[in-house]
């Protein structure tokens, strides 16, 4: 096993990577070399794979496998495929950030506040409790199963539903498979998407699923833009379909600080009811150092021919 | 029994009332009758109380009883004071809402992404995880527990003070006695105030104890302004001793929503480190029907002599 790292990772890692694979067994940036069994590359070409013999795994070491990266690696035959979750508190802490936002009113409380408005307190209650309403989380995976509990701990109902689900219940959450969900949209007044990227999730929340939500719900969208229809969420927003949104991810980006491309072809900063968040979602002060920490947790369990690659097919 | 009702409750819980208590021993609106037994007042004066031969129980209708009502409850002696906590699920919310909104920065990455600045994405980090951050929650009550709760959902260490502790944890939250504060302060991360404001806590968090939190400290008040000092936490917020801050409560009201009172005779406005809240923490579009229906409850255990009172001398 030799293994590739892109990037140069602090001192403690690399002690432990030597640790684990030899020191010999360790190439760190410049290229791969040709020996490289392990590959850690979040969008490696075509030609990279096809310039390594020895290939047997590559590592997208962050979550949500690119469309791309599945494609290239299914078509060279032969390699399994990792990712890296260390950034799932994160983006479950995000989700629950932007309901409570949404919910709360939050940017405009404090707008108010720092106006000495204190409208918030004597105009009629808009805020909504998360307690005693019913949520349901698509995908419930790492992120949706902390989302579930975070939830639950606040006293909503929570739903989920996971392709391949082992039983009807975890702990309080009730488990649906993914053809329930047109039964379980009218009913939920808060949506929470945590579902990986997929051929068959692109489009899930298209206009008769939206059109399906009661007048009162919440969306939160902390996993990919292109899960949810853009048109049919930016107009159930403008017209008052549903409450409000919170989105941690777009169909457009910026790329980089500089890029003022907007987040969406529809202005969404044109709507008071909806909080936006640049993606920011699985990134905080702690997340290299985390990311790091789930490498070298991954290679060890790679090592020791105990990792669970992702299936090449379903995308995760 | 008779209970007076100051202002008229929904139909439904009009006729549970009477089934409670008998129509004969309900007034609602007006003025209490001679023959009550029972006021639902937050703020009776002296003269009400004295005027009220039969007077046997106060309930104060929210959460928080005022100090000026404890006074004149103990002042007239012989009354069991209560009150309500039907908003104790949304307070915590609003506690959540407020630490996650300080430890992401939602407000800031919410205008730069609607001006189409994607910096919040780019820039190096700097959202804060709950997740394997140690948490203190002051006061363990019905808020405080299920604030509690939350932050352990979310994968944080959580430690709580309470004034009568009857055991060294519940559940994964470690109770520790209000003694041990000084202990308490230098290794939270996350500090949230949910004890009542009585001649115990007010001032809690002064000078000394603010300097005792560590630099990387979220401090977040949903109980009663006065419980921490203000010019302690203005400078240490300005100053950058601490991360930052998440307010709902404040030393200074509007009384309404055109009064333009500021909240402190601090600018707690210029800092960028706080997150303002018009203290609305336990007001959903929810808590009214919640509101009677707890006091319908309280008004159930009362006739049935099962109802918890609060102690005049603890103020809660």
């Amino acid at each position: 096993m030799h293994v590739f790292v892109p990037k140069s990772p602090p001192e403690e890692v690399v002690a432990r990577l030597e640790r684990i694979l030899g020191k010999e067994n360790l190439t760190i940036e410049g290229g791969p070399p040709p020996e490289t069994t392990v590959l850690v590359d979040g969008r490696p070409s075509r030609e990279t794979l096809a310039s390594l013999p020895q290939i047997e795994a590559v590592i997208v070491p962050f979550a949500g496998v690119p469309v791309e990266t599945l494609e290239t690696v299914r078509a060279q035959g032969g390699i399994a495929l990792y990712n890296l979750h260390h950034n799932a508190a994160a983006t479950a802490e995000k989700a629950i950030e932007l309901l409570l936002a949404v919910a709360k009113g939050t940017v405009k409380n404090d707008a108010r506040l720092r106006q000495n408005d204190w409208g918030g307190r004597y105009e009629s209650a808009t805020g909504v409790s998360i307690s005693g309403r019913s949520a349901l989380i698509l995908g419930y995976g790492r992120i949706g199963a902390r989302v579930a509990a975070v939830l639950a701990a606040m006293g909503a109902t929570v739903r989920a539903t996971k392709r391949i689900a082992r039983s009807a219940f975890d702990g309080e959450v009730e488990i649906y498979s993914p053809t329930a969900l047109a039964n379980l949209l009218p009913k939920s007044q808060i949506v929470i998407v945590c579902a990986p990227l997929t051929a068959a999730t692109e489009g899930l929340l298209g206009p008769r699923e939206i059109g399906m939500l009661p007048g009162d719900a919440i969306l939160v969208n902390v996993a990919r833009g292109k899960i949810v229809d853009e048109e049919a969420v930016f107009h159930a927003l403008r017209d008052g379909k549903i409450r409000g949104a919170g989105l941690d991810v777009w169909w457009q980006y910026g790329r980089s600080g500089e890029d003022r491309t907007p987040p969406s072809r529809f202005d969404f900063a044109s709507l008071e009811n909806v909080v936006m968040s640049p993606h920011c979602g699985g990134s905080t002060m702690d997340s290299e150092a985390l990311r790091w920490q789930a490498l070298a947790d991954l290679l060890e369990r790679i090592a020791a021919g105990k990792a669970d690659p992702i299936d090449l097919e379903a995308g995760y």
